[in-house]
């Protein structure tokens, strides 16, 4: 395989023959070399859709010939489609504040262009990486506009996954709407209620999640483009300003809309600290939840035993039989990076200078792992977990009935002492509450049933008390 | 001083007989003596409004005798005054779900109505801390209640003290907004600005912080009051559920809302977690800011120097005459804790298990510490810092012509190869682009000072071209 | 009250009467009025002995006159001694760097010492706070030394605590060594084990502890006194650097040693996000064991029930009886405050600059807060929570026996097949595997004994295979 | 391409003939199909080694024919080899405690040595991957000692990294020795000092790092192999447990020992959350060097332009010439990552419950993550960024003469307030403090500069006293 060379201000560098990219993304490569992970593709995407954005508005204000300009618009939309994603293989912890990434999508689309016209990779003189593809940009109105774009589809999906999971719950919540069952608060031995109701939790707990992710777009709508390098917009025309304005819009098909101060949004990143703070707030959630799965389907023998999970993959090796809760632990795993990630677009957030974030690239990483991790790790936490929850009523009654709570419905009737004294007999003999009450008190069985009605003990009022 | 003898399940205890609190808080005294650090009073006194709330929604359904409940009212105002605060000092970190922090209240409230009905500290015959005082409550649903009470009022003051904030900034950028300096991206020399637009972005930011913070009141809307201990409400009637939201409303004349699923409020704890991340955004943008204040108030001659902060107080012992940037280092250290408290309410809320969350008293600590650290910290930054900052106009000037950042205006006409040579040159010999020009091109001057036209500089557009 | 008059750089300032402290901290106190938390007077003290040595050094140098100097020792002895602790209410969080503290220090001591040679409050010329009290000293080499000494006053009484708390746990380790009882992994039936075994683990784990907290003095050993204000002592003596060092040795007793590099002491503050790093991986351990004592003490009827935590307080008032395991609730709450302070050390030590750390203050209060935190908490959870920890022998046996995990034992006598087998028919007839095996072997009752003799099940080796 | 069927306990599964991995692998990449990271392949090669060393002791044992343990550890040598790298797609959050990782590993390992002895894969009965390959093991030991052995690695070859960045710092260190600055504190003019030290200072840093890391090795030595599910060793032998610690000490040269009390290791992670901080600690000294760096390159004409970082690619395509510090911003960004996986890791090891952590997938993948971004961060940060600083001496010694810091060096010879008002006025004017000593006094040029000595400057002492 043979080499052509390029040339920057630095010096001289070989690139591969079949390579795409130049060598500004090569130094970038030998310099980021850190082994651990990419740049995320999805903001690569996004990238090159703004190119294709820009050729657009720029061959319609002439500045931009149309030949070259069709050139740039097909390689964007080879870019795009991910039929170019193994040129594409910067470490996303790069320095620069993304320069090379934006020069990577630069010098591919450029050389696929300069193909596409018939010319031979690494002939600038027919397509330019600079002066043609970047025509009107700056690395600092760009990469931030990508980002945010890539962040609204992803936040898009993550509310549908996220209404799938809430309707799943809803489910759960009625098919288990007449399994009667302990409350604990502190872990402790509470008060009656329906199992449905524990899935009714989780899904308002959720709904608001759901509601919160939605409204996260909103926070990302302002773009920069045509600001250029610190927002003052120098070398960009009013022109092009409007132009690409309109034309991300029509191409994202999304709410886009031009800052009427771009140099706050080139600078200031609180924008995505707030998304991932709704983020961090869903994986408390979420990690409330898979632990109390956890919680409830815990035994079968030595735990609360109230639930099961389905049965996704052999449990243990060395104990037969055994079954994990593996898909509730993946989900808590997920919510901890969520969190993880948090701390970090916060720092980096917070470190920025003056007219620009260095450290934009990190706030990307890490805002797209967290939202690619919760989009898939929802729609698996709901398929492979929720729908296939299994109530165990008779563990549920039997151990709402070995419990002395019950007790609590009686304070109206017999006073709270009494019912204190009735809960302590229980428990120490080993009774139920119907039990003692039929014991102790001269109540016919039917008014005992009136008053232990599960109907009343999980609802507001007096249990047994008509009218209230 | 004599004592008092009370009881409860565990046994006696001797209670000063001055004090208001019983027994119940004496144990939660010596259970939870960490030292550090007290129970917020702001909680304290929101707890008493609903105990105020709820004597008289009783009183009205004729639970409570008209003489006890006005008696518990007129405890009640005096703890929301303050006037019995030292009768609170319970760690901040106590266990028990707040259950401590609520008999206090009970407790104090009850003594205090006791001697009001002319009886003796102690006598619970005359009120009770449970029977009366706390009557159709449970700490699971006042303590939450309060909190988000406690939380709306300071979210309130901190919007207001934001929008002071903006306003001043505002004040800077229209008092700078004829500086020319130079701007820096990555912290290197980047294009021309005007100090205002600095400012202005910061304008923008705080101004996104003050639409968070009022909106983050709609999230804390919902409360579980008559939810009692797991949010099914046994044993609080539906009269007392709908007086109780309606009282609350009045007295506290908040749009405050009945949960219709009071079980998701009592035990899910996201809202708070996202509120406090509206909070981090917010500390991010003042951290940045503060950090940026400092650099470019560095020096007086060793660093930036292009604004001064008001001096504030003497700086350094050993060094005469130093002036340190004491307020922006403050701000910076409130953004850091309440950062760090995030972390805290972020673990404390998803460590919630089934009915309730335990970590209740670390969540109210935290959020309510970062919202009255914010609050003062935003008052004292605008008006020790930001309102008396003065431009060095001269030093900008200089520093922007020393620079060769200003042949980036003249890349449309003399193009962009021509206009880096200039600019090298400038940066060799030590010259401003303006001298460079002079000599090497045959412009006249009115074309120069065109080009070089401020305005146009650091607006969107061509420099020296009209019409663009 | 009536007032004195002092003067600073700025200007003038009245001062009350009976306060010691000066227009330094006035001004401070104004400046940093953020009501939320003061200085830690453990560092107040520390700085008084600081205070101390050098007015110890410097009559010794000649520098200071003896008559002087005594009055300045006595007054650092009142401080010390926690007598004019009303003199100290700055806020935690102010800028400066500490310089406003140690002001704070000077001020009080200088106007004490001007008492106590029989002069009014104000008269600096018997006293001066600089020049006298603050000798050779800068409060960047004063502010980090009083961290470092108070820091590890603490870690060694913490390092106490939890010698104590690893030998409570020994304790229990013993009296529960008979205790068998289920394993559970991933909250599952597992393995049978000791219950003694829960508790060593736990015991090892804090041994690990104790010796972290042991080990984490030697990290805050190096001091840079005679550094002054970054390192290079600018005006400091050799005489001076040698005696201070000494004399603080044998003020306080511990070993610590004169940086031989004082710029890096002066600048970096790694160790103290190591040894807030140390104290984190301590709360690790302190939020999972008192996780699994709230799980195991979960119920009574309606979680594992294995063991009794000791009541503390009552529990609930809407539910009679109720008990929560409050000094549980209070640690774990304790571990997630340690972790939350240590984000806040963790970004305010990396942002310092050059030769400074401007959130030295930050650094301070939160590592302080983490020790006394702990360190009483420690206290607490042993004394309140461990030591009366009961075992429920029978839950425990009944459970492991309705369980299927003792068929694990059989693995190596009947095959793996059949063992699956009889736990599955043990799971199914809620029969225990001794009865499987007796129904369903031919083993004789003495040799299902050996087998299934708990001494072997929950040792290394094969059960009921001698030898092994 | 063919298929092959396997079975498990939920059912079948067609796997591609050509994959040597099994069922349970399958299962699990469709369960934890979250598309963002793989299980680190570090990870896999030591799992793969403790499998080889178990093969080794279990022939030794007899317990495995020396045929099959022949081609059994010629598998794991394979994997160890990474020869069987694209068989490991697992995502690092999986659910199960590691439970798949370790399963993926028997199953290819099983496979491939079923290929060696002339079998096809998926023929179990010739080599079974849970009977031969995982013989003696479970997850829960094998999956802990093999993370302790990849950080092993990692922490040495870090601690070299470190070693190689102190003393590149140090070359710097010697090479600016006589390189007179401006120190700064708060960023602001503060005391002379000497560049060399500013290096040095930072070396100092990094020498804790690197004893730090060095340190760490002792924390991860304890190994649980033979401890089995829950640590008891139930069905492990002696003579295994014995066998296996000696073998893999053998195989990887490390000085790895047996716990005392397996137990704790299996289900206490409180290690890992101290090596975290460790790297945490170190990561926080490079953000703060970096930081520093960026500052003191800042420029060229804007900043404070005293050191130049070598340039490593072009900087931006719309502002010709400019450099930006890339790597300085990288390293930064590492360490913000590393410091946001210690909040994984401190979470994950406190979620623990019981017998085992289910979430040690989280804890593996981010350790290791930390460890591979900070050693090859390091290597890259001394090589392209510390090694070619240069210093800008011209520009340091211009700075330093126009503040008017060197009045410092007056104090002892003029007293405090003249050197005050000399510092004042060499501001105002515009002068340099040795132009005003010549101004406002009789001191001979000689004497002056004794006084303005810059070694005596920089070094403890009165300058121009001698003797001191």
């Amino acid at each position: 395989m043979g080499f052509r060379i390029e040339k920057d201000a630095i010096g001289e560098r070989e690139i591969p023959e079949n390579q795409y990219f130049g060598i500004n993304t090569k130094r970038a490569q030998e310099n980021f070399k850190l082994g651990v992970k990419s740049v995320n593709l999805k903001l690569i995407h996004e990238i090159a859709l703004i190119k294709k954005a820009s050729a657009l508005v720029n061959q319609r204000l002439k500045k931009l010939p149309a030949d070259k300009a069709k050139a740039i618009i097909k390689a964007c939309d080879e870019v795009i489609d991910g039929k170019l994603d193994q040129e594409f293989d910067l470490s996303a912890f790069q320095g620069g504040a993304g320069t090379s990434t934006n020069m990577n999508v630069n010098e591919v689309v450029a050389n696929r262009a300069i193909e596409i016209l018939g010319g031979k990779k690494g002939n600038y003189e027919l397509v330019h990486p600079l002066n043609d593809v970047n025509m009107s940009q700056s690395t600092n109105d760009v990469y931030p506009t990508a980002l945010r774009i890539a962040a609204i589809h992803l936040l898009r999906a993550l509310s549908y996954s996220l209404a799938d999971l809430q309707e799943a719950l809803q489910l759960k919540e009625n098919e288990f709407s007449d399994v009667l069952k302990l409350g604990r608060t502190e872990l402790m031995d509470a008060l009656p209620m329906m199992m449905g109701q524990e899935f009714g939790a989780y899904a308002k707990s959720i709904e608001r999640d759901r509601w919160r992710v939605y409204k996260g777009e909103e926070r990302l709508r302002q773009i920069n483009l045509g600001g250029t390098a610190i927002g003052t917009g120098l070398n960009a025309s009013w022109d092009y300003i409007f132009g690409i304005t309109d034309t991300i819009q029509e191409l994202t098909g999304l709410g886009l809309a031009r800052s009427d101060f771009p140099m706050d949004i080139t600078q200031n990143n609180d924008v995505f600290v707030e998304v991932s703070g709704l983020l961090k707030a869903c994986s408390t959630n979420l990690l409330k939840i898979s632990n109390d799965l956890r919680l409830l389907a815990s035994g079968p023998k030595g735990g609360l035993g109230e639930i099961e999970l389905p049965q996704m993959q052999a449990g243990s090796t060395l104990m037969p039989g055994k079954v994990n809760p593996v898909i509730a632990e993946m989900i808590g795993q997920v919510a901890m990076r969520v969190m993880a990630n948090d701390y970090a677009i916060t720092m980096a957030a917070s470190a920025g200078q003056l007219e620009l974030n260095s450290f934009m690239p990190l706030i990307a990483e890490c805002l797209l792992e967290s939202l690619e991790l919760l989009n898939q790790g929802v729609i698996i936490f709901r398929e492979k977990c929720i729908l296939g929850i299994k109530a165990n009523k008779d563990k549920c009654r039997e151990t709402l009935e070995t419990s002395a709570v019950m007790a609590a419905a009686l304070v109206h009737h017999i006073g709270y002492d009494q019912a204190a004294c009735f809960a302590g007999k229980a428990l120490r003999e080993n009774k139920s509450i119907r039990e003692v009450m039929q014991e102790e008190t001269t109540f016919p069985n039917s008014r005992i049933d009136e008053i232990l009605n599960p109907l009343g003990i999980t609802k507001p009022g007096i249990p047994g008390k008509q009218g209230l």
